[in-house]
């Protein structure tokens, strides 16, 4: 199924030279349009804005417009295949803000994997966009670029990072429901310590020394990469997964992934596939809630963790129930953010996201946790709450 | 009448929020569509151009997409207003594009004026477009930034040089057969050394190394700033003046721009208005040629230079014969070039530009030496012309 998906992309990639364009609502027919869109008349508006540099949003595409930057450093699946291949999926990132939310998006998929470079480059361009998505930066980088980014006035947002992070709260807080335990009662086990993974935590944990809103956080988070549970024993961890040891793994938990999953209520994956085993879902807490998004292969097979006893599973694919797909979110967030002219988004803005998607689904089951991509309540929910949250 | 343009202008703007906006050829109605164009087809695409790079031409909108980029240094008029109120400029520029050439083209009014930061910026927005259009960055940076930038793989072409340059060429060479005085007799005299002035002097010289074609140069220019003739006894020329001449001013004359002007047989004005007198132009050869572009005021009035004298008059306003516009050059440089995947714009190019657009004016007269700017002839001919020389 997924090649043919691939040898129709290609069609129409090239079919359309890419998949957006540019367009105009006015027709210049005579020389005096010209004088009216152009030079002299431009000028009026120009010097407005020079006067009250607020009228930038009356006159002009900014505050209907994001940024989607890219280095290509991070791909899909794909890795670091570098600028000029991001593009397709950059470009397709437009196209969805266009049909769904009604904001016009523009690709920079940019030649520098510099971390001081692209801060400063998305410096330089926030004159001209509302906002700002970053996408498919790898981590570490993609976090202190984000977060050195959180003041230059506009939206600043790494759909990877908080994107994920909000449709897997929304899931989760509706599985919560379908298996009777509170969040407060969960402990929950992410495998994968990359820009999703710690997204994840941080928001199921309401991590934020300036989060003003009520928060439901969940019990425990143990994080896992490679070499296994990350704990304060561990002489290998870089600076952003020692940091993490200041709000997971409160109990300092040592070994494998295995170990971590014993009497773990959620497992989110974030990593790669067929890393989970049908004993380790055994291992776990009663009815355990799975999220297995690794892309395209999954963590393990929903059909094996059904098979170990999984109450509700949970992946990145199209083609099994509830799936975790980024478009519930950005989308709505981006219009709620630019309709009330936020400055930042912050994690109270992505919480209120997170419940408004999950009240979308009023009678949560096991096969239905999440609303479907492409339902057409979806934006304007998520939009409205964070535009209330702002 | 300027008045009513710019009323019209803040109205059009602020209905339209802006003049131009995304769009995509391809509607998302289901998930299956979703999975084509996004996740997980869209891979296909993106690994093909990490495989072979030249496929982004085929995939993407770079081919057809030009980077209008501006740091609002010298907008209009107006001078260094920044890039916010540079913004109804560039959207403007990117509007004609679509319109007149059929080209793509976004806006991106950057906030730094530092000349190394705007070189590492373009080249860090490489990827993304076919070309990049510097608009409305002050001399004498404009020099060193677009030279800094013509071996990045894509065209890169300051238009308020080389447009100006370009369309001012077209109409000498048609004023020239109106008094039958060819080009290689014409004494020239530049007022103003800036962005326009300065290309102008080397496009009507062909002053470039690498010209491997027919030229047809004047025979001889001096150029002029506020302080008056450009010689080689001032000391307080900066390193771009000290430069010209090495090519103009060759009998180093002295004095002011009236001592220029004694026996000259053309007038090329791009400095500020009513700095000619109807002495300056009675002081000239006989029949002289007058292009007075400052704007909104011409250098001389149009109807004083005819008193005076003069054969043939050329502004940059629409109100009044012979109109010097660049969107006569731009859209179909730009289309040209992009056709012909053309790595830079040429001195060759320029010129063929040129000739083109006094083509298609075949009998020329003292009140039509250039076509109209909307006329729909232009753009065709000029990408032609261009392709060819490329």
């Amino acid at each position: 199924m997924s090649h043919s998906y691939q040898d129709k992309a290609r069609a129409l990639h090239k079919k359309y030279q890419g998949k957006i364009e540019l367009t105009s609502p006015i027709t210049v027919s005579s020389i005096e349009d010209l004088a009216t869109v152009y030079s002299p008349g431009v000028a009026a508006p120009a010097q407005d804005i020079a006067d009250h540099p607020h009228m930038v949003y009356d006159y002009t595409l900014k505050g209907r417009t994001i940024a989607v930057v890219s280095d290509g450093s991070a791909v899909l699946g794909l890795g670091n295949i570098g600028p000029e291949a991001a593009l397709p999926v950059m470009e397709g990132k437009a196209m969805l803000f266009k049909q769904c939310a009604g904001l016009d998006a523009f690709p920079l998929c940019i030649n520098t994997q510099d971390t001081e470079e692209i801060i400063t480059f998305v410096k330089q361009i926030a004159p001209t966009f509302g906002g700002v998505n970053l996408e498919d930066i790898s981590a570490p980088r993609c976090f202190e670029i984000e977060e050195r980014l959180q003041d230059i006035g506009i939206p600043v947002f790494h759909d990877d990072q908080h994107g994920t992070a909000i449709v897997t709260l929304a899931g989760l807080i509706n599985a919560s429901k379908v298996v009777g335990i509170p969040l407060s009662e969960m402990n929950v086990v992410i495998q994968g310590v990359g820009a999703a993974g710690v997204a994840i935590a941080k928001l199921l944990l309401c991590h934020d020394q300036s989060f003003d809103g009520v928060c439901h956080p969940v019990k425990s988070i143990i994080m896992c990469d490679r070499q296994g549970i990350v704990h304060r024993g561990r002489t290998d961890l870089n600076s952003m997964k020692a940091s993490l040891l200041e709000y997971t793994n409160t109990e300092n938990k040592t070994g494998t992934l295995a170990d971590a999953l014993q009497g773990a209520h959620v497992f989110i994956g974030v990593s790669q596939g067929n890393t989970v085993t049908e004993d380790m879902v055994r291992s776990m807490a009663d009815n355990p809630i799975i999220f297995a998004m690794a892309n395209p292969t999954p963590e393990i097979a929903p059909e094996l963790a059904h098979q170990a006893g999984a109450a509700i599973v949970s992946t990145g694919r199209s083609d099994y129930p509830n799936q975790v797909n980024n478009i519930l979110a950005f989308p709505g967030v981006f219009k709620g953010a630019l309709s009330a002219q936020a400055t930042r988004i912050t994690t109270k803005m992505k919480y209120a996201a997170a419940y408004a998607l999950a009240d979308l689904v009023p009678e949560p089951s096991a096969t239905s946790i999440l609303p479907k991509p492409l339902d057409p309540r979806v934006v304007d929910a998520v939009a409205q709450a964070v535009h209330l949250a702002a």
